[in-house]
């Protein structure tokens, strides 16, 4: 049992602030919750904080900061504990992030840069949002493809190992799947701090960067969401890089496509829940891998080599 | 085979304009094709022609015209020739309809006021709401409930079987189910002028009044889209008589609210073609009713009286 | 409006019977409806024949016959005399086939056999398999993909354009989409007899060969039964040559593998109805169809070069 | 962070055991692990461990045990010391049940019987069983409902109050949702050991009765098949007490029925999954709860009442 109760807010970097913000609003469905300087705070209707993204107007693409929220005061406290003893460094930001209270900022080995909290302001509906059903935070708007909250985010890794090594036994993680090559190389790792089949994903970076994203991943409650959200992709002209579908790896239902400031972004649902508290990860081997998802897609070039910030050369 | 193509555009009455329209475009998801003088003319995504729906404001609520396409300029001409051979009268209302050519304006034995017409203009999109796939009239907004189209139109009968009869003799539609009494009266009859399950209902009112409506329904091409209408519905304060369930007759999935004008609008899908040309109506009689729907859910009782314009009091 | 009102039975071929009928019964979940020789009749839990499917073990793989139930007697005859004015021969069979009256067989121009009939029994379920709502043909029994009915076929063409005319100008069939490449050729011709967006399809040979099959597609009532049926393929060893997804032509959702008889097989749902009369269809340019369908899935090779029977090699 | 992984095996009563077995393996589709005895044990096709379901045959039906696994050895221990505590009793029965180790059996306020225990044997699927993608413990057959997997169980409680507090206390379990009575009484308690939004429920016992059983719920991943289940249950003949639609408390999505040997069985899919660590609990009032469920649908008198086994009469 992770004491890291679940990731988010995402901080999203994007050139096109406009563009982005009107995919995050109108396609997606999010609701602004505010905004500040450069950034717009954004959240889906089913999100128990006020925010889940934190869309920032920037010179490039990619992910600024990923959120990790603590158990407790306690469980933050014996993190950082755990980060500085790991050698990563970071320190607090005292109350800088909207509606959050002390964070403790930091890079993971493959350089992408976490803030641990635990405070947070829960929120509260404005009239014209204000939900029928008391158990939901928010009404249901249905605008766009409607989704529902944060649910996870993959990163590439210049190095799988070290990265998923950090996840697991700095801040708990569970390890549910991964991908090892024929040469013992880590492709990917699937990591948990709950039942959720995924929560932080490692993937390869193609070229070797550090701190790259490779997407984040929105949920939306049934498949035919994913199906409907296809039909709003394509009548909005966001690019499509991969149409719905079923993974093999964690056998989530996905679409893929790529927001105006260049990010990848997931429409997700579906997968399993790991109630076993000694779950063996699953592992997949390249010949495994070489067969596709679930139904034998196979997908494009794009999608093992994409991600943001765009960098100009593979490094090997 | 029916002379008629299909049935709408259906003008509708509502004593609530802004409120109604509201409803039809913020929950249901149509677009205003235009507007004239107290009615604003209403479409789904897939509706080929110009409108579907043409919301008038008036006095009361209820149906106003009951649009009737026939398939060609001469199928009009016999239609017309067999109305009046019928002794239903009628007269013709040359252009006065938005989009569409000469319209033949009579009313059927029981009340209901019926135009006969052939020539209409097909809907082109605007800039803002043009298709990415070329088969499909308009984009898909995705707002609301994102009705595709008008589908069928249940009114209230007086007496049911001349209604049918004049539905299956003058207008040539096929008689698919239809209930039956122990005491052999007609208490419904689900018609059709193609292989779709239902397009014209008659049920009998309760009141025995003329010219009522008991529902207008759009089409969704999924049950999902059933049940997330009922989340719109529920969040936009809309009163659901019929949470989502699957009719009994014609099979077909349904999810049931009244609009702020009054009528009662369902959102549709599911249901079973007909391929058969010779397919022997299904007779339900008063004990197999008494079952409920197709998974025996009661209906309320409002779903057997209540319809538009109200009445006041039982006539028996 | 056609004198055909739909499209079936249909005789496949399988040069392995056994295999072919587990896939059939096991996988999508069809009920056999009797045996007799070397067929196998086998039906849908909505098909109101007695069977949709005379499974037939021979030396190869293809179409055998596709019926073709006229309207009515007069019709029937109508439609036999415009074959034989259209020089297209052929021969009356008095009741040699299961379950219908007499039937006129004979040859279209791209070799493919149709044989038009008008009389037919209707099914009776046996007790174990009657259904609780009866207007039903048959209890839904759930097993497999269990696909409710035959839906459309998709035949290869050595050269469209005759195929699509004796479609419309001697069957009647209604054309609602089409492809023509950058040089005229008529590459695909999409036909209904009735609203559904398509019955029997046309879509060029690649290698010019006559009278072979492309697929079989039998019908679902959601997109959630094909994705499930993709489930199925998958763990029941069908090769799933085209994952689920949606079709820009005709707009209907697929799944389609290839049976162990070698033949190509679609579970279907979605897709228009076409309710205008005047319908002008949809040409696709070659442009176009190089996008890919609805969300930009480019389709496997093979779907364009396989057909069954399998030829050696192209003709051109 | 509880340190009881999850609910389940369960050991289910039926005084008529090869009904109810036909039911579980027919129409919810379950495999049959093993047999011994009067007992047979079930599983669902994404069942972690070789049964979740002991189903015996005896002479009353209702819920015999009511497995519950510790997060490790070293958990098993505290919970036992705790169950010890409380001064509920208890005794270890070593190795007894199959296909695990040690287990501690007590009863809890209400007198339902629970069996802590750590060590279990997963599944390994025979060769018929074998699931084409690895990180599922069994294939997917698709037979009847296809349930994926035991998810909750929702017990009669004689006074919720000590019943919910030994779950929070005593098995560390949190309460995500409640009803509480004008008077102050509570009616209903919704908790669960993980994300999840409910795995253990107390429900008030309309007779005040000990130790009954409301309903065991299995898994299915989509709304889709939670429709598809009841035309199962309308097609074989399984009483239907609550057709399919969505709860108010934890929003999940059901279909209930009465298996043949009396037991209420819920297939369920949706609801939340809870990540705030701090998730304050909602609290329901009598007159929140007069409103029916989400979308209206008021119960049925017997779901308010009815438990297994049945009680002659009301306590009070």
């Amino acid at each position: 049992m992770s004491e890291i109760a679940h990731l988010g807010p995402v901080e999203l970097l994007t050139p096109d602030g406009d563009a982005s913000l009107h995919f995050f609003t109108q396609v997606l469905g999010m609701e602004i919750e505010g905004s500040e300087g450069r950034s717009v705070y954004l959240r889906g209707w089913g999100d128990y904080q006020r925010y889940s993204l934190k869309l920032t107007e920037s010179a490039t693409s990619g992910l600024a900061v990923l959120g990790l929220r603590a158990w407790s005061a306690e469980a933050l406290e014996r993190r950082v504990a755990a980060v500085r003893a790991a050698g990563l460094g970071g320190e607090w930001s005292d109350g800088a992030e909207r509606g959050r209270g002390a964070g403790y900022r930091f890079a993971g080995p493959g350089g992408h840069v976490f803030e641990l909290y635990h405070e947070v302001e829960r929120y509260t509906a404005p009239e014209h949002l204000r939900p029928s059903l008391k158990n939901q935070p928010q009404r249901y708007t249905g605008r766009g493809a409607a989704v529902k909250r944060l649910d996870h985010v993959n990163v590439l890794s210049p190095d799988v190992r070290p990265d998923r090594e950090f996840a697991t036994d700095v801040l708990g993680y569970r390890l549910y799947e991964r991908i090892e090559l024929d040469d013992g190389t880590e492709a990917g790792a699937w990591l948990s701090a709950t039942i959720a089949a995924h929560e932080l994903i490692y993937t390869k970076d193609a070229y070797g960067a550090r701190g790259r994203l490779h997407h984040l991943a929105f949920w939306v409650d049934t498949r035919e969401e994913c199906l409907r959200a296809a039909d709003l992709f394509l009548d909005h002209g966001i690019h499509i890089e991969a149409a719905p579908s079923k993974h093999a790896i964690a056998q989530g239902f996905f679409l893929y496509g790529i927001e105006p400031g260049g990010n990848r972004i997931e429409v997700t649902t579906g997968g399993y829940l790991v109630y076993d508290p000694d779950h063996p990860p699953t592992v997949w081997t390249e010949e495994e891998r070489r067969r596709g998802q679930a139904w034998g897609v196979q997908t494009v070039e794009s999608f093992h080599t994409y991600g943001t910030p765009p960098v100009a050369a593979p490094a090997s």
